[in-house]
């Protein structure tokens, strides 16, 4: 659970985060204050949209899977601080009751040329519900600190 | 504001939103509950973190650019539903504050192959603060109703 710097990650190294089950009012609440549209807030209404059936809104996953990668091992010295991302999507709805997981797979590990204090990770993670379906795909590059400054060195 | 089918979409199209500011205690409420990491939360922390002083969440600045998206006369026929985003950036901060828009720009207008009733946009929305200065990016994929199935036309 210890803080890691850049030259403690590597590409492939995986992360898994505990469980968080999405709840109906938190769904509508979330929706009321950010994404107010009748397939995230009414049941009805939702059952003759696209969606078929009340479904979480996509940046509720996201801030969702935020938390629960922020509550998991996975601690980059500094925080979690994303540079941004290169890939967002949402293959599945999420639905009230279901039970979200994260995994977090690095896939590359980048010094920086014109910050020798600093680097970035490419990271895939992977938002999967109780049937492991993965509802939400990201791939994002977060800036990490180094351990040491290389020039002191 | 009337509800806009895909063949009312053309790319170079442009919509503006309303504003919103920024509070601090809505960025602590929304760190505590999805992001809750020192820079968002508290001012000291903050202050001696990558940021420099109390951040809003990435996720935050995301979900309220969501608002502001669906307030606007930006209207998709059947909702704003993402397919997914293929860049998704936060070049500066988002302070207490703040005061936020989106401009959405229309890039690109397909009609969906294997189903005639539907089709994407790529839109790229840019969320400013009070100075003009963008503190979000992104480029989405959004699903919208064609107006008539075309075989029945």
């Amino acid at each position: 659970m210890s803080e890691k710097y850049l030259e403690d990650f590597a590409p492939g190294q995986m992360y898994r985060s505990g469980r968080n089950r999405v709840e109906t009012d938190r769904v509508k609440a979330f929706a009321s204050e950010f994404d107010p549209q009748p397939f995230h807030l009414d049941e009805d209404a939702a059952g003759r949209s696209i969606f078929g059936g009340l479904a979480a809104s996509g940046w509720h996953t996201a801030a969702l899977t935020m938390r629960l990668l922020v509550e998991s091992d996975f601690k980059p010295a500094g925080g979690i601080v994303g540079a941004g991302f290169e890939e967002l999507r949402w293959p599945l709805p999420v639905r009230p009751g279901d039970e979200l997981y994260v995994e977090a797979e690095v896939l590359e590990v980048r010094p920086s040329k014109s910050r020798p204090s600093q680097g970035l990770i490419k990271v895939r993670t992977t938002t999967r519900n109780q049937k492991g379906e993965a509802v939400q795909i990201s791939v994002g590059n977060l800036v990490v600190r180094r351990r040491a400054d290389p020039r002191k060195g």
